[in-house]
């Protein structure tokens, strides 16, 4: 398979390109790095993306932006950030990307554990993990000829350093074991999941 | 209780105002009817309409609108719509609110059965409620002061003549036990709870 992973320079992106570059074929994309520059929150970033990158089998994403802090002095634009980034952001690439990806592909997003379990600062984050696991499971019973599903972690392993305070007492894990439910979705055939990694 | 009823004068929001009116004093509002006019989509309307309406101890939303559509044609603008109204209008009300909420009020947001249970045109749909219930759970950790909940309806009998074809097969619940969820919610102890009424 061709497969593009969105946000591959980051802890997850890095180690699903590991998982799966060892059976296909990678092509990176990111904000900054990678071999294609995209930012998700603008559809037309998202559209020259595809239209630069062409066609491909798979499209992962591991990237997304969500404000942190507390629901007290949160504004509608912080929750905009969210909304605009890692909610429509992946929602643009399905969007954009359903025209490139070939029969009988696929697309996996990255959404998280908030959605169920909320910490204290993450109020944001929950609203569009929810959002975005809720679409997964819409999406796939009307995309007819490509499967969508969505890997949902708990707080990596790797990113206790800064996120640890917000998630004490939750069993962080590795972004190894995240790639692994990355790869059920690309090579699995199951559509509508959300791959839960706790 | 002094109740702040929005979208008062919707199918739901008519019976819940025939339940809580019994025991408590109610103030109605919705877009273009009801004692006080607000647009819940526009931060600045919310403000207004809590200025106006001054001290609450309850505030029951039942109001929000949803682009509904094949995914097929679905734009990001469509999407957009939803996340606006329904998400963020109601994440407004609980911002402005807060302030206008006596200690130990409530919130209660209307969501719907389509975050866990799709239907073909009703992607956006839910990715809103299923944003709607993962907030109202993140939400209610942070709350010191106050509790919120959602009541997630599966679709009304009053709405079968618009709604049936989308939800063939699906058991609609009269607006009346809605109104019990939402009285369960208003006048119960629980913070952080979904209603489910199918």
């Amino acid at each position: 398979m061709r497969i593009l992973i969105v946000g591959a320079n980051g802890t997850i992106g890095k180690a699903v390109a590991a998982e799966l570059s060892e059976r296909h074929e990678i092509v990176t994309a990111g904000r900054s790095s990678g071999s294609f520059q995209v930012n998700i929150a603008d559809p037309k970033s998202v559209s020259e993306l595809f239209s630069a990158v062409a066609k491909v089998d798979a499209v992962v994403c591991a990237a997304g932006n969500v404000h942190f802090g507390p629901l007290e002095e949160m504004t509608a634009e912080q929750f905009d950030i969210g909304l605009r980034d890692k909610l429509m952001g992946q929602v643009n690439l399905v969007l954009a990307g359903r025209e490139f990806v070939s029969s009988g592909g696929s697309f996996t997003l990255i959404a998280g554990t908030l959605s169920q379990d909320p910490v204290r600062f993450g109020v944001s984050a929950s609203m569009v993990n929810g959002a975005l696991e809720s679409f997964v499971r819409a999406a796939a019973i009307e995309l007819r000829d490509h499967r969508i599903n969505a890997v949902s972690p708990s707080v990596l392993q790797e990113s206790m350093g800064a996120y640890g305070p917000y998630f004490r007492g939750f069993e962080p894990v590795p972004a190894k074991r995240v790639a692994l439910a990355f790869s059920r979705s690309v090579e699995g055939a199951q559509t509508g999941r959300i791959y839960r990694v706790e």
